[in-house]
């Protein structure tokens, strides 16, 4: 937790928040943070800045805030993302929000086991939960906004070609493809396929919808390190 | 497991290998596999290429190999790592194995926790647990070379210096630093901290082993993505 991120719930006056939970029981078993100390605070979807612990006891903190620094800029992307197991989704839900995705989408994909729908870690508060810890861990205040498609076809043949163009659209797929490009300097949207990666048909429907596929050398990465590797060598 | 990894001793003949454990577990649960199906296979160390289930019973498989072909590439880098927590180890390991990253250093830093250096995920059998499922995931049969310094001061005084040399030798450090260069054309020594980054102290003593500070952005990253977005943006 490199940032405490309150909520408009935990403020008890403009500059004064309250905690309790996993925030509080963190200062004090991680931070061992002290009354007095300063830390750095940001509001979720609002400013960063700092705070300083008024009182901390077992059960409650109280801070006086101060927040003047905007969150760091966003990526200028939109990731589709074949719905990835659910350990490995709470993992890449983390990094997509560390790593500053405004906008992701987890789609379904033939390889996509349908047992994976099933999981808890979809709800929307599991979601959130896993998103602020993104945050948290990479300074931001804002949460990426997560929309869930569950149909392919439909998805991709009637909202992605809108939702792709004017960006520059790719899948990452191995293969004999151009390489991923490198420090573009436009909006992005990128398909990331499921483990095994996308069936043929798929890449055919999304380059359909203006997506061409891409590669990142003959390895096959899992998920939560292709998400990464893609997004630092686009941007 | 998108290879099926063969050791010496699973080698009955030049063209012929017995599997048992968790392998053959994988096959029977995983691939759903069946007698006289052709797998990817490699031999650790050698050349990779493909295999005919001979025969695959509860307790037992034998294949019929043919390896023709090359593993791939390494990365041209020395991969110095602050030793990570044990969870976060056995993942980065994986990482380290499947990006292709021929050299791994564990090093001591001040943030390292000493209670990481007691973990059992660092005795030599654990470690080449996990690299042979990196090389497995990634297609790869040759192992990473991993060393365990738990001394910084005399490593990087007296050691890294030598290993630096002729190499473009660098820092994942945030802060007000030239950002991490693209696409380099060289060997690479690239040295990430721990949770909370190096000290200062820490960081003047890998400059004068031949190391500059480069960032990443203002966004604070967990080790396990550091590590993928670093050298997806260095190669």
């Amino acid at each position: 937790m490199n940032l405490l991120l309150l909520e408009d719930a935990d403020f008890v006056a403009d500059d004064r928040a309250v905690l309790r939970g996993r925030r509080l029981r963190h200062l004090h078993e991680v931070h061992q943070a002290e009354s007095g100390d300063s830390l750095r605070v940001g509001r979720l979807g609002g400013l960063m800045g700092s705070g300083t612990l008024l009182r901390l006891e077992a059960d409650e903190a109280e801070l006086r805030v101060r927040l003047d620094t905007p969150p760091p800029a966003k990526l200028p992307l939109t990731l589709l993302l074949a719905l990835p197991r659910p350990k490995m989704l709470k993992r890449v839900l983390q990094t997509v929000a560390a790593m500053g995705v405004p906008r992701l989408i987890l789609l379904n994909s033939y390889r996509v086991e349908k047992s994976f729908w099933q999981t808890p870690f979809l709800t929307p508060e599991a979601i959130r939960e896993q998103l602020v810890l993104g945050l948290e861990q990479a300074r931001d205040t804002v949460l990426p906004e997560v929309s869930i498609e569950k149909r392919f076809k439909p998805f991709v043949e009637d909202r992605l070609p809108a939702v792709a163009e004017d960006t520059l659209g790719l899948v990452g797929h191995p293969g004999n493809h151009p390489p991923c490009p490198r420090a573009v300097e436009r909006p992005v949207t990128l398909a990331i396929g499921p483990e095994g990666g996308w069936i043929p048909y798929e890449v055919d429907k999304l380059r359909e919808a203006g997506l061409q596929p891409v590669q990142l050398g003959e390895r096959i990465l899992r998920v939560e390190t292709a998400v990464p590797a893609l997004l630092a060598r686009l941007f």
